[in-house]
C-alpha cells in the first residue's frame, strides 16, 4: 500500500513527559497502582477481593518443576477467572513503562522476580497459561471462543515486548516467542491445525508488535490469519462447541456470534458491534496488519468502522458500549447516559484504535478521539488518589437509581478498590504509563504533534537527530510553546501540529511571527528547515462552550454539555445540590472560569448563572402545560473525570438548555 | 368508624351497559375472548404455550375420585405455574359477569362443567389447590411466600362469588367456604397454625367479597389477620423459609421482603413498594377491611398509599409498576417510560384499589385515577380484535430497541396470543365484562356517577326504586344526558356528578335549565327530590390539551402528552414516520379534532401542524449548540390505547414540547 503519510509514534524511550496535568496522573500510577496492584496480585490488599494471579502462577510452576517450593499447596487447584493470568501480563507491560521514565532498580527487581515464576510455570512445548497447566493441559485449545488462552497469549506478548524495551532483558520475550511458536503449531490454515482465533482479541495488535522487534514473517502472518479467518463459514467457534460440548452463552441473544465479532469475515463488518473491548481491540490489530501488510481493504473497513464509532456509539467523554448486557455496542444514536456500561477497557481500546489510524495518516478525526478519550473516559477510571477504580463510566447518576434500579446494578457511585474482574485498574496503568508514545509521530519527511503536553522528544529525521521541548498548561490553558534543538544541523522537514475538533480559533507564531500554515485534515503542516531555537508558539481559543446531540439521538433531547478544550464538565450535587434534572443552562451572561489548585487535585471550574425549574404550586404529578418559571441558579461544573471524588451524590454531564 | 359517606357500587345485575365505546369492548370479551380463552385453558389453541390448567384440575379430580376418568394419564404431573389454577377461577369469574349482562345457556353449560371438573378436584378437608393435590398434600402451606396457594385460593373465592351472584347457583360457593375452613383451620393466630398471610395478596379483598354474601364473621375475620400479621415480627415468611428449606429470590435485592409488601407491617408502609400488582391487591383488601370493620388507621395508611402512588409513582395511563426487575414498583418520580412495567394486571389492580377508595368517598382523586387506568392503561393490554395482549404497556417504544436493547427484553412491539404466564387475558376479561360496576355508587341518602358511559341503572333509596338511564358519546364527545325514572314516586336523595379532574369547564343543565350547584371533592353534587323525567345534561368542555409531568421527574422533561377528555393520545410511525424523537409539538394555531369510525374500530384522531427538527448539515454526532431549526411537520395521534393495532413501529406518548 503505497501511502506516504504512514508514521509511526516515537517510541517511549525518546519522549520525556514533564506536564502540570499528566505528571501527577503518571505519578501516581507510578507511587500508588503499581505497588498497590503488585500487592494486589499477590492477595496482599487486605479487604480486597483477592486475585490470585500470582498464586496460579506459582502453582503452576511447582507442577511443572517439581523441584519449585513457593509454598502453594498443590491441591489448591487454578482459582479466580479464566483469564486471571492477564492481570500480571498488564502489570508488567505498565510497570515496564514506568522503569523507562523512572528507572527503579527497585521495581525492576520485583518485575525481574515476577518474570521468573512465569517463565517457570513454561511448558516444554512453550505452552504458558496456568488454568490449563493446572487444570489439564489435555483440555487446552478446546475453547477459544470462551477460556481466553489467546487473550492471556496476547497480554502476556505485550509484556514481554514492554519488558525487553523496556530493560533489555530476553527472558519473557524469548518465552512468548517459544509460546507463540507452540500457538503456530496448534492454530492455523494447515490440515490438522485448528482454523481457530481469539475469543477475546488482543493477540492481533500483540503479535504486530511482537513483529516490529522480531522481523519474523511468522508473527505477522500469525495476526493476519487470525484476522482473516475470524467469522469465515464454517464458523470456528460453531464447529468448536459442537466439537467440545462447550456452553454458548449468546445462543439467544441476538448478537450470537457478533458477540466476539465472529458472526462474519471482518471485511463484512461495518458497524461495531459486540462485547466493546474485544470490538476495539480487534479493530486495533486490524489496523496493524493493515498498515503493516499494505492491505487496502482491512484499512478501509478500519476507516468503516471507526467512523461508525465515532459518528454513531461514542458518548461525548469517548466511553462506547452503550449497554451492560454483553458489555457492548449496541446500535447507531443509543446513547442513554445513566444505565451506559462504558468500561474503562472499552474507552481505552478505542485510544488504541485511534492510535493505529494516525499512524495510517495524521487527520483530526481521529486525534480528537484519541484526545477525547484520555482527557476524558479514561481517566474518569481512577479515583484521584489512584486507589480506586471505575469500570462503568456513567454520564449521570442518581444514587436512590443505582440502589434501587437494576437497569443500573453495573453501574458504581463510588470507584472500588479492586475487582474480582481486575481488567480496568492495570489497563489504565498501562495507558497512563506509556503516554509518551501518543504525543508525535514521525515519518521520513514529517513530524506530527498529535497531542499537547509538556514533553521533550528526540528524533531522528533525514539522518538529522533533534529535539522538541513542548512547555504548556494544557488543557486549563490554550497556550503551547515548542522549541527545536538541532545539535547535528538544521533540517528539512514537514511539521505538523493538530488543530483539535473542539478548536474555534487559534493564532499560531513561529519565533514571534504569526503565520498561516496550510491546514490539511486539521493539522497546521508547516514544511521549512527547522533549526536550533525555532519556537513555534500556538494558543487555541478556549472558551467555554455548550455542546449539543445530533437529532437522531433521543436521549440528550433539549440537553447540552459544557466543555472547554478537551475537558467534558459536568455538575455535582456537590456543588449544585439534588436534583440536577431540574437545572437548565439558559443563557447565561458571562462565565467564571477559575483554575481551583485545592479543589480536586487542582482543576479548573466553570461557574456561572444559569436556571432552576421552580416548584410547581402544588404537589400534583401531571398539569395541563404552563409557561416553566426558571429561576435564576448558580451553577459549577467541574471536568468530568474528576467526578465521584468527593462522595456519593448525584452527577450529570448533560445539562437541560 | 363514622363515615356518612360511605357508599357501595350498584351491583352488576342493576346496571346495563349500552355504550359506543364500551359496549364492543364489553362485545368482544363475550364473543371472542372469554370462548378463546376456554380454549386456551383446556390447550387448544394452536400455536400458543399449552395453560394445562384445566388439565391439572382434570387429573386432580381422577386422584381424588379414581373412578372419575377425563383421560389424561396418571403420570402425568402439574405443569404450567404454581399458580396455574387461578387462570380459570378469572375465566369463571368474567364468564359469570357476562352471563349477567348476556344471558347465554350455552356458556353457563361450559362454566357449570368446569365447576364439575373443580369441585371434583376438592379434598375431603376442603384443600383445592392442583399443584399439591398433584404434587403431594404433605407439603401443602410450606412455601406461602411464593407458592401461590392463597392467590388461587382468592382468585375461586372471587370466581365462586361472581358464579353464584350470576347464576344462583351454590356449587362452587360451597366448595369455597370449605375451602375458607379448610384454612381457617390451618392458619391464624391460635397456636398450632401457621401465622402466615399470602405470598401473592388477593385473598384479602376476595375474602371480604365473600363476607358480603356469607355475612359470616370468620370470613372477614381471616381477612383481617391475613392483613394484621403481615410483616409483623418475627417475620413469618422467614421463619417459613428457613424452616422449609425454601429459597428466598430477594435475597440480595433492596427489596427483600418488601417484594411482598412484607417486610414490615402494613400501618408502617407509606409507599408502594414491591410487586406492583401484589401491592394494590393488598392495599384494595385493606379499604375493603378498613371499610367493613371500621378500621381508621388502616383506612389512613390506604389513603398514604393511594397518594403516594397517584401523585409519584403513575403513568399518565394509569399504568404502574415502573420496573421490570420484580415486576415492581421502584421509588418516586422515577418514571421511565421505554424500560417500564406497567403490567395490565397492575392498572387493573389499581382501578380495584381507586374503586375501593370510592366507596369510602366520592373524591375525584380516585375516580380520575380509575378512569384513568379504564380508558388508556387497562385496555391498552388488549388488541382491537381481541385476540392480542399485552402483559407490558410502554409509553414509548422503539423497534430496534426491542430487539436489541436487554433494558427492554421484557417489552412487546406487537401483543402476543396467549402468555404461559396467562395472568393478564383472564384479568381483562374480568373487568371489562364487570364494568356495570363500576359506574355508580349509593349510600342511604345519595346516589353519586363516577364514569360516564351509556348505561340504565335501577336502585332503591328512600324505599323508592328509580331508574336512571344516561346517553352519551363519551370519551370522543364531553355531553352527557341523564334521565330519571321514579315508577313508584319521587325521591328525596342527593345526586353527586363526577367532574374529572381533566376538566377545566363545564355547563351544567336540569331540565333545560342551566344550573350551578356545589361542588364537593370533584362532585357536583344536587340534593333535591327526584322524579319521572328528571333531566340532566352536563356538558364537559373537550379541548386537546398539553399535559406535563412535575419537574421532580427525570425521563418526561421538556415533553408533553397530547389529551382529550380521559384519554391520552400518543404518535405512530404508521401516521408520523420514524423518528418520532425528532417530532415537536410546538405552538399549533389550530387543532383537528375528526371522529374516524373506519380507523382502529372508531376513534377521534387529532392532528396539527408540530414541528420536526431538520437534519443537521453534516453528519457529525456533536456539535457546538446552535439554535435549532425546526420544520413545519403535520402531527397525527391517536388514543394511546388503540396503538400497536396496525404492525411494528415506533410510538411515543411523550413529544417534545
Amino acid at each position: 500500500m503505497k501511502n506516504t503519510l504512514i508514521s509511526e509514534f516515537l517510541p517511549l524511550n525518546t519522549v520525556s513527559i514533564n506536564d502540570r496535568f499528566w505528571s501527577p496522573f503518571m505519578e501516581r500510577i507510578r507511587t500508588k497502582v503499581i505497588p498497590y496492584q503488585w500487592e494486589a496480585l499477590n492477595d496482599r490488599i487486605p479487604g480486597a477481593e483477592p486475585s490470585y494471579c500470582m498464586r496460579n502462577f506459582k502453582l503452576a510452576a511447582e507442577l511443572t518443576h517439581p523441584e519449585l517450593n513457593y509454598g502453594v499447596p498443590k491441591d489448591t487447584g487454578h482459582a479466580g477467572f479464566v483469564f486471571q493470568d492477564s492481570d500480571v501480563a498488564k502489570w508488567i507491560e505498565a510497570a515496564s513503562y514506568s522503569l523507562v521514565w523512572h528507572p527503579d532498580p527497585k521495581l525492576e527487581q520485583t518485575v525481574d522476580g515476577a518474570v521468573d515464576i512465569i517463565c517457570n510455570a513454561q511448558q516444554d512445548d512453550g505452552y504458558l497459561d496456568t488454568f490449563y497447566i493446572i487444570n489439564g493441559m489435555n483440555k487446552r485449545f478446546t475453547n477459544l471462543k470462551d477460556n481466553h488462552e489467546l487473550y492471556c497469549f496476547g497480554h502476556f506478548l505485550e509484556a514481554a515486548v514492554a519488558y525487553y524495551e523496556a530493560t533489555g532483558k530476553r527472558k519473557l520475550l524469548d518465552a512468548l516467542i517459544r509460546y507463540t511458536e507452540c500457538i503456530d503449531n496448534h492454530i492455523g490454515p494447515e490440515d490438522g491445525k485448528l482454523h481457530g482465533y481469539p475469543g477475546h482479541e488482543i493477540a492481533e495488535m500483540a503479535l504486530a508488535r511482537l513483529y516490529h522487534i522480531t522481523k519474523d514473517e511468522k508473527h505477522i502472518k500469525l495476526a493476519t490469519y487470525f484476522i482473516n479467518e475470524r467469522g469465515k463459514s464454517p464458523l470456528y467457534f460453531e464447529e468448536e462447541t459442537k466439537r467440545n460440548g462447550n456452553d454458548f452463552y449468546w445462543k439467544d441473544s441476538y448478537m450470537q456470534y457478533q458477540y466476539y465479532q465472529a458472526g462474519k469475515p471482518v471485511r463484512e463488518q461495518f458497524a461495531a458491534e459486540g462485547h466493546a473491548v474485544r470490538g476495539v481491540y480487534l479493530y486495533s490489530g486490524m489496523a496493524d496488519v493493515a498498515r503493516l501488510t499494505g492491505d487496502r481493504t482491512l484499512l478501509e473497513v478500519c476507516e468503516v468502522l471507526f467512523a461508525n464509532i465515532a459518528t454513531k456509539q461514542m458518548y461525548i467523554t469517548g466511553a462506547i458500549g452503550q449497554s451492560a448486557y454483553g458489555e457492548a455496542f449496541s446500535y447507531d444514536y443509543n446513547l442513554p447516559n445513566d444505565t451506559i456500561y462504558g468500561e474503562t477497557c472499552a474507552a481505552i481500546g478505542l485510544a488504541f484504535f485511534a492510535r493505529r489510524m494516525l499512524e495510517f495518516a495524521p487527520r483530526n478525526i481521529y486525534a480528537d478521539v484519541l484526545e477525547k478519550t484520555l482527557y476524558n473516559g479514561i481517566i474518569s477510571g481512577i479515583s484521584l488518589d489512584g486507589t480506586a477504580y471505575f469500570y462503568v463510566n456513567p454520564l449521570e447518576v442518581f444514587p436512590e437509581a443505582a440502589a434501587k434500579d437494576n437497569r443500573m446494578r453495573h453501574v458504581k457511585i463510588e470507584r472500588q478498590k479492586w475487582f474480582g474482574c481486575a481488567c480496568c485498574p492495570p489497563n489504565i496503568a498501562r495507558i497512563i504509563s506509556s503516554l509518551g508514545t501518543y504525543i508525535h509521530s514521525l515519518n521520513t519527511d514529517s513530524l506530527y504533534t498529535h497531542l499537547y503536553m509538556g514533553n521533550e522528544a528526540q528524533f531522528t529525521i533525514g539522518g538529522k537527530e533533534l529535539f522538541l521541548k513542548t512547555e504548556t498548561l494544557y488543557p486549563w490553558e490554550g497556550r503551547v510553546d515548542s522549541t527545536f534543538t538541532a545539535p547535528s544541523g538544521a533540517a528539512f522537514f514537514t511539521y505538523g501540529l493538530r488543530i483539535p475538533g473542539w478548536c474555534q480559533g487559534y493564532t499560531l507564531e513561529l519565533n514571534g511571527e504569526k503565520i498561516t500554515p496550510e491546514v490539511q485534515n486539521g493539522y497546521a503542516v508547516i514544511k521549512r528547515e527547522w533549526k536550533s531555537r525555532d519556537r513555534i508558539t500556538i494558543i487555541f481559543d478556549m472558551p467555554v462552550v455548550f455542546v449539543e446531540t445530533s437529532p437522531h439521538v433521543r436521549e440528550t433531547r433539549g440537553k447540552a454539555a459544557v466543555m472547554r478544550g478537551p475537558l467534558v464538565y459536568c455538575l455535582e450535587e456537590a456543588d449544585n445540590g439534588k436534583e440536577l434534572c431540574r437545572l437548565h443552562l439558559g443563557t447565561p451572561k458571562g462565565y467564571s472560569v477559575l483554575h481551583e489548585q485545592d479543589v480536586l487535585e487542582g482543576v479548573t471550574v466553570i461557574s456561572f448563572v444559569g436556571k432552576r425549574e421552580k416548584d410547581w404550586t402544588n404537589n400534583a404529578l401531571y398539569r395541563i402545560m404552563e409557561t416553566s418559571v426558571l429561576e435564576d441558579k448558580p451553577l459549577r461544573f467541574i471536568p468530568y473525570y474528576a467526578w465521584a471524588n468527593r462522595g456519593p451524590g448525584e452527577m450529570t454531564l448533560w445539562v437541560n438548555k
